[in-house]
């Protein structure tokens, strides 16, 4: 019988962090034993894992010695400084953070899509950002089946996506608004990106800012789906265009999306494809008003695909409606799937 | 001297119409009177227009008897029937409902955009669709100076567009909701459309249908957006595809816009061009986090356009944010605007 596995989650009080361990609840995974890791501050903490108590401890390189997996999602800072001490004490690194996304030694990862970039693993694996995997998981069967010249997507994403203090600021900021206050007085302390120099209210608006400004006036946010689709596609001739906007939803990652494909396809055709595609709940029928909602994917391991139509004047352009809960597939949900196929495939290893 | 005009507001008690009565105390049109109309149900109800106090009367067909200029905002079924029986007494009318917009005899004007269509008015005027004004008034000055062959819009629509009633359900949704209430317990009875079969929460939520379904799995929204935009600008060969989502905003339309022009234009040419172009506020300067917010944009005339940069593969193709109030350039203030605009035009009064 199979030894099961040592699992570490870094960053355990987190949004995400706090996902991972109920997704390691459910996962296939044979586990030996879980250790929780987070900052001093929440050390002595306990989480409560299938029934049992866990104390969260302090993470030091040595946290590391009897670990096979590690999970982390604390933070690019911390995966910079301990990912590597991880993997030097022999634990295979699955990280939540966009440090290492776009290096060229480390995989970028959504297992419906690019499992055999996996086997180039050399201890760590990077978890792409939430607003990619679940574009990729619509896209990648439609990809397969009639090519992808360009992607232009919008995207409404929930404010979880910036971290459990951000929701606290959502919902005190909402409370206020319904209560009476205007918006110069809600005293916004976190988004629209806690390291940037302004902060604004999100309750009742959007914001077209998520993470700094980068290069030609593109976010990073935006960057990271442009760039992370191409590393996870294998193809950087795709045109990829990205809108990045935060909205006032808790949970649950929103995008319009469109795209050009190379081969002609119906999109009855793209329904009956995405039907029966890994990963892919298919929600799309007008005359009963079906389509996905940010509310109905909370919790919900899948990425939902609705409004597939066809563009009005571009033979090949096709319009979707792409849905996920963001702390699940397009975080915690991920990082334990590709722990889960790391296993199947037998790489639970680091490579000399 | 000039004399002034006789005004009514039809639909007085309702989300546009009470913005319609603010917009008149600010007009530069000489006002003689102002008549409020509303159905039997609000008659005798009050409201104040400039300190004087104003009773609300039943409209009927002879309510126009002694009027220049209708205003009309009740329903799309009122415009139907007393929009004629207004002009068969002689007044003008601005419609602000979609009943007339496609009607060949009747013109569709944003006064930023196309004031000649007016001289062609047989009495009635529409107001176009909320969401395609702002689009109509960031767009026009680029499509003049460089063509305009596509767009592509995403919208992140407010709930007021959808009635005073709407922000009343949006509201009381989220206190249940921030109260502790489930996404199941919310009981919604309006959006995402009153007329059709199922209503979903708003509070918390993005719903990617408004008005109810339509040829090619397109909502009539989305089809208002590129039937309105062909006949505003006069151009039925510009691609236009359009996504429309309503988000828990309460006033405050945004829009993620991508166009292709004719002729390449740079970002900066965009920018010194919508700085001096009518009706638009730039707001652009990512090194200093600005850009349009739907909840800065309440009660201002203007459309807010910002986030303006090139497309990364397409010579030709530029993205923008476009924001701006929904009850006022997205309906009240526009429709005043066109009366304004007959007035100096000398265009007030029903052509034989």
């Amino acid at each position: 019988m199979e030894k099961g596995y040592r699992i570490a989650v870094v960053g355990a009080t987190g949004a995400v962090g706090t996902k991972m361990i109920e997704m390691l609840e459910e996962t296939t995974l044979p586990i030996e034993s879980i250790k929780l890791l987070a900052s001093k501050r929440s050390a002595g903490k306990t989480r409560i894992f299938n029934g049992v108590t866990l104390t969260i401890e302090e993470l030091v390189p040595d946290s590391f010695n009897d670990v096979d997996i590690a999970l982390f999602s604390a933070g690019g800072g911390i995966s910079k400084i301990y990912a590597p001490e991880a993997v030097k004490r022999g634990a295979v690194v699955v990280d939540n953070t966009s440090y290492f996304r776009m290096d060229k030694e480390v995989p970028l990862v959504v297992p419906e899509v690019n499992p055999a970039a996996l086997k180039r693993h050399k201890g760590i694996i990077a978890n792409p950002n939430c607003s990619t995997i679940q574009m990729m998981v619509a896209l990648e069967p439609i990809r397969k089946e009639a090519g992808l010249n360009r992607i232009i997507v919008s995207t409404y994403q929930a404010v979880s996506g910036a971290g459990a203090k951000a929701v606290e600021e959502l919902k005190r900021e909402a409370k206020e608004f319904l209560a009476g206050k205007s918006k110069d007085e809600l005293d916004p302390q976190i988004l629209p990106a806690g390291s940037d120099k302004k902060h604004y209210s999100i309750a009742f608006n959007a914001l077209p800012q998520i993470d700094v400004f980068a290069e030609d006036d593109y976010t990073y946010e935006e960057w990271k789906m442009i760039n992370e689709t191409h590393k996870i596609m294998e193809d950087d001739a795709i045109k990829v265009a990205a809108t990045c906007v935060r909205i006032p939803v808790v949970s649950g990652h929103s995008e319009s999306v469109y795209i050009e494909t190379k081969k002609e396809m119906s999109p009855q055709a793209v329904k009956d494809l995405l039907a029966k595609s890994p990963g892919v709940t298919l929600e799309d029928d007008p005359s009963q008003q079906i389509y996905p909602q940010a509310l109905n994917s909370v919790d919900k391991k899948d990425t939902f695909v609705g409004r597939i139509r066809r563009d009005l004047d571009v033979k090949t352009g096709l319009h979707m409606w792409v849905v996920s809960d963001n702390l699940l597939k397009g975080a915690a949900w991920n990082s334990v799937q590709i722990a889960e196929t790391l296993h199947e495939m037998d790489l639970v290893r680091v490579p000399k």
